[in-house]
Protein backbone atom coordinates (compact mmCIF):
# COMPACT_ATOMS: atom_id res chain seq x y z
CA UNK A 1 0.00 0.00 0.00
CA UNK A 2 1.15 3.52 -0.50
CA UNK A 3 2.72 5.97 2.19
CA UNK A 4 0.25 8.92 2.42
CA UNK A 5 2.57 12.28 3.12
CA UNK A 6 0.40 14.85 4.66
CA UNK A 7 2.36 18.23 4.56
CA UNK A 8 1.75 21.59 3.62
CA UNK A 9 1.31 21.86 -0.15
CA UNK A 10 3.22 25.06 -1.51
CA UNK A 11 6.05 24.75 0.67
CA UNK A 12 9.29 22.12 0.43
CA UNK A 13 9.83 22.99 4.39
CA UNK A 14 10.29 19.57 6.33
CA UNK A 15 8.33 17.58 4.47
CA UNK A 16 10.90 17.74 1.59
CA UNK A 17 13.39 15.74 3.96
CA UNK A 18 10.65 13.01 3.73
CA UNK A 19 10.10 13.62 0.37
CA UNK A 20 13.98 12.81 -0.46
CA UNK A 21 13.35 9.76 1.36
CA UNK A 22 10.74 8.21 -0.46
CA UNK A 23 11.50 9.55 -3.84
CA UNK A 24 15.38 8.09 -3.11
CA UNK A 25 13.87 4.97 -2.09
CA UNK A 26 11.39 4.32 -4.79
CA UNK A 27 8.46 4.10 -2.98
CA UNK A 28 5.30 4.93 -3.46
CA UNK A 29 3.60 8.00 -1.61
CA UNK A 30 0.91 10.09 -1.56
CA UNK A 31 1.37 13.73 -1.45
CA UNK A 32 -2.06 14.03 -0.58
CA UNK A 33 -2.24 17.59 0.25
CA UNK A 34 -0.99 18.39 -3.19
CA UNK A 35 -3.01 15.98 -5.09
CA UNK A 36 -4.89 15.86 -7.64
CA UNK A 37 -8.06 15.66 -6.23
CA UNK A 38 -10.93 18.35 -6.20
CA UNK A 39 -9.10 21.45 -5.43
CA UNK A 40 -8.77 21.50 -1.63
CA UNK A 41 -9.79 18.45 -0.72
CA UNK A 42 -5.97 17.57 0.89
CA UNK A 43 -6.12 20.26 2.58
CA UNK A 44 -8.86 19.45 4.20
CA UNK A 45 -7.60 16.22 4.81
CA UNK A 46 -4.04 17.66 6.65
CA UNK A 47 -6.72 19.47 8.61
CA UNK A 48 -8.54 17.26 10.21
CA UNK A 49 -5.93 15.07 10.75
CA UNK A 50 -4.22 18.00 12.94
CA UNK A 51 -7.23 18.36 14.00
CA UNK A 52 -9.15 14.70 14.74
CA UNK A 53 -10.41 15.23 18.45
CA UNK A 54 -10.60 11.38 18.53
CA UNK A 55 -7.05 10.52 17.65
CA UNK A 56 -5.49 8.48 19.99
CA UNK A 57 -2.24 9.86 19.05
CA UNK A 58 -2.79 12.69 17.44
CA UNK A 59 0.02 14.39 15.56
CA UNK A 60 0.96 18.02 17.02
CA UNK A 61 2.43 19.64 13.51
CA UNK A 62 3.03 18.07 9.79
CA UNK A 63 4.73 16.49 8.04
CA UNK A 64 2.83 13.42 9.10
CA UNK A 65 3.33 9.99 7.28
CA UNK A 66 0.56 7.28 7.32
CA UNK A 67 1.68 3.83 6.51
CA UNK A 68 -1.58 2.05 6.38
CA UNK A 69 -3.43 2.45 9.66
CA UNK A 70 0.43 3.95 10.97
CA UNK A 71 0.57 7.82 12.17
CA UNK A 72 3.73 8.61 12.41
CA UNK A 73 4.85 12.65 12.47
CA UNK A 74 8.12 14.43 13.67
CA UNK A 75 10.52 14.43 10.64
CA UNK A 76 13.39 12.32 12.48
CA UNK A 77 11.13 10.24 13.80
CA UNK A 78 9.86 9.18 10.21
CA UNK A 79 13.06 9.00 9.12
CA UNK A 80 14.13 6.31 11.78
CA UNK A 81 11.15 4.97 10.70
CA UNK A 82 11.22 4.99 7.00
CA UNK A 83 15.27 3.87 7.04
CA UNK A 84 14.88 0.53 8.74
CA UNK A 85 12.14 -0.31 5.65
CA UNK A 86 14.15 1.12 3.18
CA UNK A 87 17.58 0.80 3.29
CA UNK A 88 18.41 4.44 4.20
CA UNK A 89 19.76 3.78 7.78
CA UNK A 90 22.51 0.92 8.53
CA UNK A 91 21.01 -2.20 10.56
CA UNK A 92 23.81 -2.10 13.64
CA UNK A 93 22.44 -0.31 16.32
CA UNK A 94 25.05 1.99 17.11
CA UNK A 95 25.08 3.34 13.24
CA UNK A 96 21.64 3.49 13.14
CA UNK A 97 22.27 5.69 16.81
CA UNK A 98 24.38 7.51 14.84
CA UNK A 99 22.65 8.50 11.83
CA UNK A 100 19.87 9.50 13.45
CA UNK A 101 21.56 11.37 16.05
CA UNK A 102 23.32 13.00 12.37
CA UNK A 103 19.71 13.92 11.29
CA UNK A 104 19.07 15.40 14.52
CA UNK A 105 21.57 17.86 14.34
CA UNK A 106 20.51 18.96 10.96
CA UNK A 107 17.12 19.17 12.58
CA UNK A 108 18.46 21.72 14.87
CA UNK A 109 20.37 23.84 11.89
CA UNK A 110 16.85 23.63 9.97
CA UNK A 111 15.22 25.82 13.15
CA UNK A 112 18.04 28.20 13.39
CA UNK A 113 17.83 29.42 9.49
CA UNK A 114 14.18 29.02 9.58
CA UNK A 115 14.78 31.87 13.00
CA UNK A 116 16.83 33.87 11.09
CA UNK A 117 13.70 35.21 9.38
CA UNK A 118 11.11 34.64 12.44
CA UNK A 119 13.25 35.15 15.55
CA UNK A 120 10.80 37.39 17.12
CA UNK A 121 7.53 35.22 16.43
CA UNK A 122 6.19 32.25 14.58
CA UNK A 123 3.09 34.16 14.22
CA UNK A 124 4.29 37.40 13.19
CA UNK A 125 5.48 38.30 9.48
CA UNK A 126 8.68 38.32 8.12
CA UNK A 127 7.73 42.45 7.32
CA UNK A 128 7.26 42.69 11.43
CA UNK A 129 10.54 41.67 12.48
CA UNK A 130 12.76 42.54 9.58
CA UNK A 131 15.35 44.70 11.87
CA UNK A 132 15.53 41.93 13.93
CA UNK A 133 16.13 39.21 11.69
CA UNK A 134 18.80 40.88 10.47
CA UNK A 135 20.49 40.55 13.47
CA UNK A 136 19.41 36.80 14.46
CA UNK A 137 20.81 36.21 10.42
CA UNK A 138 24.10 37.62 11.07
CA UNK A 139 25.10 35.43 14.06
CA UNK A 140 23.20 32.85 11.36
CA UNK A 141 25.93 33.69 8.96
CA UNK A 142 29.37 34.06 10.91
CA UNK A 143 28.56 31.60 13.89
CA UNK A 144 25.92 29.14 13.05
CA UNK A 145 26.32 27.85 9.48
CA UNK A 146 29.92 27.88 9.90
CA UNK A 147 29.98 25.85 12.65
CA UNK A 148 27.52 23.25 11.59
CA UNK A 149 28.64 22.66 8.05
CA UNK A 150 32.25 22.86 9.59
CA UNK A 151 31.09 19.83 11.71
CA UNK A 152 29.68 17.61 8.74
CA UNK A 153 32.63 18.42 6.67
CA UNK A 154 34.97 16.85 10.01
CA UNK A 155 32.13 13.82 10.14
CA UNK A 156 32.83 13.30 6.44
CA UNK A 157 36.40 13.96 6.79
CA UNK A 158 36.64 11.01 9.66
CA UNK A 159 34.50 8.18 7.93
CA UNK A 160 36.62 5.41 8.07
CA UNK A 161 35.14 4.19 4.96
CA UNK A 162 35.44 7.54 3.31
CA UNK A 163 33.84 11.37 2.93
CA UNK A 164 31.29 10.38 0.48
CA UNK A 165 28.51 9.27 3.20
CA UNK A 166 28.00 10.82 6.25
CA UNK A 167 27.99 7.13 7.88
CA UNK A 168 29.60 3.86 6.63
CA UNK A 169 30.04 3.39 3.01
CA UNK A 170 26.63 3.48 1.82
CA UNK A 171 23.96 6.27 1.49
CA UNK A 172 21.70 6.94 4.67
CA UNK A 173 18.69 9.43 4.96
CA UNK A 174 21.18 11.57 6.85
CA UNK A 175 23.06 12.37 3.57
CA UNK A 176 19.71 13.13 1.90
CA UNK A 177 18.83 15.58 4.40
CA UNK A 178 22.12 17.27 4.37
CA UNK A 179 21.86 17.43 0.47
CA UNK A 180 18.55 19.71 1.20
CA UNK A 181 19.88 22.18 4.19
CA UNK A 182 23.08 22.65 1.75
CA UNK A 183 20.42 23.46 -1.42
CA UNK A 184 18.30 25.67 0.91
CA UNK A 185 20.97 27.27 2.30
CA UNK A 186 22.24 28.11 -1.04
CA UNK A 187 19.07 29.48 -1.98
CA UNK A 188 18.21 31.44 1.17
CA UNK A 189 22.22 32.61 1.62
CA UNK A 190 23.75 32.58 -2.11
CA UNK A 191 26.91 34.24 -1.04
CA UNK A 192 27.17 33.60 2.71
CA UNK A 193 26.70 29.74 2.25
CA UNK A 194 29.41 30.33 -0.61
CA UNK A 195 31.81 31.43 1.70
CA UNK A 196 31.62 28.67 4.19
CA UNK A 197 31.10 26.17 1.67
CA UNK A 198 34.53 26.78 0.15
CA UNK A 199 36.12 25.65 3.40
CA UNK A 200 33.83 22.54 3.49
CA UNK A 201 34.60 20.50 0.27
CA UNK A 202 32.97 17.31 1.24
CA UNK A 203 30.03 18.77 1.99
CA UNK A 204 29.78 20.36 -0.95
CA UNK A 205 30.62 16.98 -3.34
CA UNK A 206 27.77 15.25 -1.30
CA UNK A 207 25.56 17.73 -1.95
CA UNK A 208 26.24 16.88 -5.76
CA UNK A 209 26.74 13.58 -5.50
CA UNK A 210 23.20 13.19 -3.92
CA UNK A 211 21.73 15.64 -6.89
CA UNK A 212 22.71 13.34 -9.55
CA UNK A 213 21.46 9.81 -8.23
CA UNK A 214 18.95 8.78 -10.49
CA UNK A 215 15.88 8.79 -8.53
CA UNK A 216 16.71 12.03 -7.04
CA UNK A 217 17.88 13.46 -10.01
CA UNK A 218 14.46 12.46 -11.52
CA UNK A 219 12.55 14.31 -8.87
CA UNK A 220 14.16 17.48 -8.56
CA UNK A 221 13.45 17.84 -12.03
CA UNK A 222 9.81 16.88 -12.18
CA UNK A 223 7.10 19.20 -10.71
CA UNK A 224 6.67 17.16 -7.37
CA UNK A 225 9.94 18.85 -6.42
CA UNK A 226 8.05 22.18 -4.85
CA UNK A 227 10.79 25.56 -6.11
CA UNK A 228 12.43 27.25 -3.19
CA UNK A 229 10.46 30.38 -2.37
CA UNK A 230 9.57 32.65 0.51
CA UNK A 231 7.43 30.48 2.66
CA UNK A 232 9.22 27.81 3.56
CA UNK A 233 11.91 27.37 5.83
CA UNK A 234 14.51 28.66 3.63
CA UNK A 235 14.28 32.40 2.39
CA UNK A 236 15.68 34.50 0.05
CA UNK A 237 16.03 37.72 1.59
CA UNK A 238 18.97 39.72 -0.01
CA UNK A 239 19.30 41.98 3.19
CA UNK A 240 19.74 39.20 5.17
CA UNK A 241 22.77 37.42 2.91
CA UNK A 242 26.24 39.01 3.37
CA UNK B 1 30.24 0.50 34.16
CA UNK B 2 29.23 3.31 34.77
CA UNK B 3 27.49 5.89 32.46
CA UNK B 4 29.53 9.06 31.95
CA UNK B 5 27.21 12.43 31.36
CA UNK B 6 28.79 15.11 29.78
CA UNK B 7 27.04 18.42 30.24
CA UNK B 8 28.20 22.05 31.60
CA UNK B 9 28.05 21.96 35.52
CA UNK B 10 25.84 24.87 36.58
CA UNK B 11 22.72 24.31 34.51
CA UNK B 12 20.22 22.21 34.50
CA UNK B 13 19.22 22.33 30.75
CA UNK B 14 18.91 19.79 28.34
CA UNK B 15 21.73 17.58 30.25
CA UNK B 16 18.53 17.40 33.09
CA UNK B 17 16.44 15.07 30.47
CA UNK B 18 19.11 12.62 30.52
CA UNK B 19 19.96 12.96 34.45
CA UNK B 20 16.25 12.53 35.41
CA UNK B 21 15.94 8.97 33.31
CA UNK B 22 19.20 7.92 34.80
CA UNK B 23 18.25 8.87 37.76
CA UNK B 24 14.92 7.37 37.58
CA UNK B 25 16.53 4.10 36.65
CA UNK B 26 19.04 3.87 39.32
CA UNK B 27 21.38 3.71 36.89
CA UNK B 28 24.87 4.42 37.84
CA UNK B 29 26.66 7.34 36.25
CA UNK B 30 28.94 9.98 36.89
CA UNK B 31 28.04 13.76 36.05
CA UNK B 32 31.90 14.10 35.00
CA UNK B 33 32.06 18.08 34.58
CA UNK B 34 30.57 18.22 38.31
CA UNK B 35 32.91 15.94 39.71
CA UNK B 36 34.68 15.46 42.69
CA UNK B 37 38.44 15.54 40.74
CA UNK B 38 40.70 19.04 40.78
CA UNK B 39 38.76 22.03 40.11
CA UNK B 40 37.37 22.44 36.87
CA UNK B 41 38.75 19.21 35.42
CA UNK B 42 35.18 17.79 34.53
CA UNK B 43 35.38 20.81 32.40
CA UNK B 44 38.36 20.31 30.45
CA UNK B 45 37.17 16.72 29.71
CA UNK B 46 33.96 17.92 28.59
CA UNK B 47 35.71 20.56 26.39
CA UNK B 48 38.37 17.64 25.02
CA UNK B 49 35.72 15.65 23.85
CA UNK B 50 34.05 18.55 22.30
CA UNK B 51 37.27 19.72 20.79
CA UNK B 52 38.65 16.03 19.81
CA UNK B 53 40.31 16.61 16.28
CA UNK B 54 40.87 12.74 16.07
CA UNK B 55 36.92 11.55 17.15
CA UNK B 56 35.80 9.33 14.35
CA UNK B 57 31.85 10.17 15.47
CA UNK B 58 32.27 13.72 17.29
CA UNK B 59 29.80 15.18 19.13
CA UNK B 60 28.47 18.31 18.42
CA UNK B 61 26.99 19.72 21.42
CA UNK B 62 26.16 18.98 25.15
CA UNK B 63 24.90 16.57 26.76
CA UNK B 64 26.88 13.56 25.45
CA UNK B 65 26.55 10.03 27.23
CA UNK B 66 29.94 7.68 27.41
CA UNK B 67 28.52 3.99 27.87
CA UNK B 68 31.96 2.10 27.61
CA UNK B 69 33.06 3.13 24.19
CA UNK B 70 30.01 4.47 22.98
CA UNK B 71 29.38 8.19 22.57
CA UNK B 72 26.20 9.48 22.20
CA UNK B 73 24.89 13.12 21.67
CA UNK B 74 21.63 14.61 21.37
CA UNK B 75 19.36 14.66 24.15
CA UNK B 76 16.40 12.38 22.40
CA UNK B 77 18.92 10.29 20.64
CA UNK B 78 20.30 9.65 24.40
CA UNK B 79 16.93 8.55 25.68
CA UNK B 80 16.22 6.21 22.83
CA UNK B 81 19.23 4.11 24.22
CA UNK B 82 19.06 4.65 27.94
CA UNK B 83 14.86 4.21 27.21
CA UNK B 84 15.46 0.46 26.10
CA UNK B 85 18.07 -0.34 28.06
CA UNK B 86 16.14 0.53 31.56
CA UNK B 87 12.74 -0.11 30.76
CA UNK B 88 11.98 3.53 30.22
CA UNK B 89 10.46 2.48 27.15
CA UNK B 90 7.72 0.42 25.52
CA UNK B 91 9.74 -2.51 23.41
CA UNK B 92 7.17 -2.60 20.86
CA UNK B 93 7.55 -0.70 17.34
CA UNK B 94 4.91 1.44 17.59
CA UNK B 95 4.88 2.56 20.88
CA UNK B 96 8.95 2.72 20.98
CA UNK B 97 8.24 5.37 17.98
CA UNK B 98 5.57 7.21 19.90
CA UNK B 99 7.51 7.72 22.79
CA UNK B 100 10.07 9.26 21.02
CA UNK B 101 7.84 11.14 18.71
CA UNK B 102 6.67 12.68 22.04
CA UNK B 103 10.19 13.59 23.00
CA UNK B 104 10.44 15.19 19.88
CA UNK B 105 7.97 17.65 20.49
CA UNK B 106 8.97 17.72 23.92
CA UNK B 107 12.48 18.95 22.40
CA UNK B 108 10.91 21.59 20.36
CA UNK B 109 9.15 22.85 23.19
CA UNK B 110 12.13 23.40 24.83
CA UNK B 111 13.97 24.89 22.25
CA UNK B 112 11.04 27.81 21.94
CA UNK B 113 10.93 28.24 25.65
CA UNK B 114 15.01 29.23 25.37
CA UNK B 115 14.25 31.07 22.39
CA UNK B 116 11.81 33.61 24.74
CA UNK B 117 14.91 35.24 26.66
CA UNK B 118 17.52 34.59 23.28
CA UNK B 119 15.60 35.44 20.09
CA UNK B 120 18.09 37.43 18.53
CA UNK B 121 21.15 35.80 18.95
CA UNK B 122 22.56 32.60 20.93
CA UNK B 123 25.77 34.34 21.30
CA UNK B 124 24.44 37.75 22.69
CA UNK B 125 23.56 38.71 26.45
CA UNK B 126 19.95 38.68 27.30
CA UNK B 127 20.38 42.56 28.36
CA UNK B 128 21.54 43.38 24.44
CA UNK B 129 17.69 41.64 23.52
CA UNK B 130 15.44 42.44 26.12
CA UNK B 131 12.80 43.90 23.74
CA UNK B 132 12.41 41.54 21.54
CA UNK B 133 12.68 38.49 24.59
CA UNK B 134 9.29 40.41 25.89
CA UNK B 135 8.01 39.90 22.10
CA UNK B 136 8.78 36.93 21.72
CA UNK B 137 7.62 35.63 25.09
CA UNK B 138 4.56 37.44 24.26
CA UNK B 139 3.79 34.75 21.63
CA UNK B 140 4.93 32.12 23.37
CA UNK B 141 2.69 32.66 26.88
CA UNK B 142 -0.42 33.12 24.40
CA UNK B 143 -0.16 30.95 21.68
CA UNK B 144 2.52 28.31 22.05
CA UNK B 145 2.30 27.41 25.98
CA UNK B 146 -0.93 26.86 25.18
CA UNK B 147 -0.89 24.96 22.38
CA UNK B 148 1.93 22.50 23.34
CA UNK B 149 0.51 21.75 26.98
CA UNK B 150 -2.70 21.43 25.66
CA UNK B 151 -1.71 19.40 23.18
CA UNK B 152 -0.04 17.00 25.81
CA UNK B 153 -2.97 17.02 28.06
CA UNK B 154 -5.16 16.07 24.51
CA UNK B 155 -2.47 12.88 24.58
CA UNK B 156 -2.85 12.10 28.46
CA UNK B 157 -7.17 12.26 27.65
CA UNK B 158 -6.85 9.85 24.93
CA UNK B 159 -4.60 7.28 25.97
CA UNK B 160 -6.52 4.03 26.50
CA UNK B 161 -4.20 3.00 29.05
CA UNK B 162 -5.98 5.93 31.36
CA UNK B 163 -4.29 9.42 31.73
CA UNK B 164 -1.18 8.76 33.95
CA UNK B 165 0.86 8.37 31.51
CA UNK B 166 1.64 9.71 27.62
CA UNK B 167 2.27 6.06 26.55
CA UNK B 168 0.82 3.00 27.58
CA UNK B 169 0.14 2.33 31.38
CA UNK B 170 3.75 2.34 32.62
CA UNK B 171 6.74 5.33 32.79
CA UNK B 172 8.66 6.16 30.42
CA UNK B 173 11.31 8.63 29.51
CA UNK B 174 8.55 11.06 27.46
CA UNK B 175 7.05 11.28 31.31
CA UNK B 176 10.14 11.75 32.97
CA UNK B 177 10.62 15.02 30.05
CA UNK B 178 7.29 16.10 30.35
CA UNK B 179 8.13 16.94 34.45
CA UNK B 180 11.28 18.54 33.57
CA UNK B 181 9.21 20.78 31.22
CA UNK B 182 6.34 21.38 34.20
CA UNK B 183 9.08 22.24 36.41
CA UNK B 184 10.85 24.70 34.10
CA UNK B 185 7.42 26.60 33.24
CA UNK B 186 6.56 27.29 36.19
CA UNK B 187 9.65 28.20 37.17
CA UNK B 188 10.21 30.74 34.54
CA UNK B 189 6.61 31.73 33.82
CA UNK B 190 4.90 31.12 37.19
CA UNK B 191 1.83 33.53 36.27
CA UNK B 192 1.29 32.46 32.75
CA UNK B 193 1.79 28.63 33.47
CA UNK B 194 -0.53 28.50 36.49
CA UNK B 195 -3.47 30.15 34.01
CA UNK B 196 -2.41 27.16 31.24
CA UNK B 197 -1.98 24.38 33.32
CA UNK B 198 -5.18 25.02 34.89
CA UNK B 199 -6.77 23.98 31.84
CA UNK B 200 -4.16 21.12 31.81
CA UNK B 201 -5.14 18.97 34.85
CA UNK B 202 -3.70 16.13 33.32
CA UNK B 203 -0.37 17.42 32.79
CA UNK B 204 0.05 19.13 35.91
CA UNK B 205 -0.94 15.68 37.90
CA UNK B 206 1.36 14.06 35.87
CA UNK B 207 4.16 16.38 36.72
CA UNK B 208 3.10 15.74 40.52
CA UNK B 209 3.23 11.92 40.06
CA UNK B 210 6.65 11.97 38.93
CA UNK B 211 8.05 13.78 41.84
CA UNK B 212 6.70 12.09 44.18
CA UNK B 213 8.50 8.89 42.70
CA UNK B 214 11.17 7.16 45.12
CA UNK B 215 13.95 7.69 42.80
CA UNK B 216 13.12 11.30 41.37
CA UNK B 217 12.30 12.79 44.54
CA UNK B 218 15.39 11.64 46.32
CA UNK B 219 17.09 12.92 43.04
CA UNK B 220 15.10 16.54 43.39
CA UNK B 221 16.19 16.78 47.15
CA UNK B 222 20.03 15.84 46.51
CA UNK B 223 22.53 18.17 45.77
CA UNK B 224 22.38 16.40 42.21
CA UNK B 225 19.54 18.54 41.26
CA UNK B 226 20.88 22.08 40.25
CA UNK B 227 18.62 24.96 41.20
CA UNK B 228 16.92 26.43 38.44
CA UNK B 229 19.21 30.10 37.54
CA UNK B 230 19.21 32.35 35.30
CA UNK B 231 22.13 30.08 32.59
CA UNK B 232 19.83 27.23 31.96
CA UNK B 233 16.81 26.99 29.01
CA UNK B 234 14.50 28.20 31.68
CA UNK B 235 15.29 31.13 33.25
CA UNK B 236 12.74 33.85 35.63
CA UNK B 237 12.76 37.43 34.57
CA UNK B 238 10.04 38.90 35.91
CA UNK B 239 9.21 40.97 32.22
CA UNK B 240 8.73 38.18 30.65
CA UNK B 241 5.79 36.39 32.91
CA UNK B 242 2.43 37.69 32.45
Amino acid sequence: MAYELHYWPTIQGRGEFVRLALEEAGAPYADVARGDGPKGRGMDRLMALLGDERAIRPPFAAPILKDGRRVIAQTAAILLYLGDRHGLAPKGEADRLWTHQLQLTIADLVTEAHDTHHPVGIGLYYEDQKDEAARRAREFRRERMPKFLGWFERVLAANPKGPAHLVGGRLTYADLSLFQVVAGLRYAFPRASKRVLAKCPHVAALHDAVAERPNVAAYLASDRRIPFNEEGIFRRYRELDG
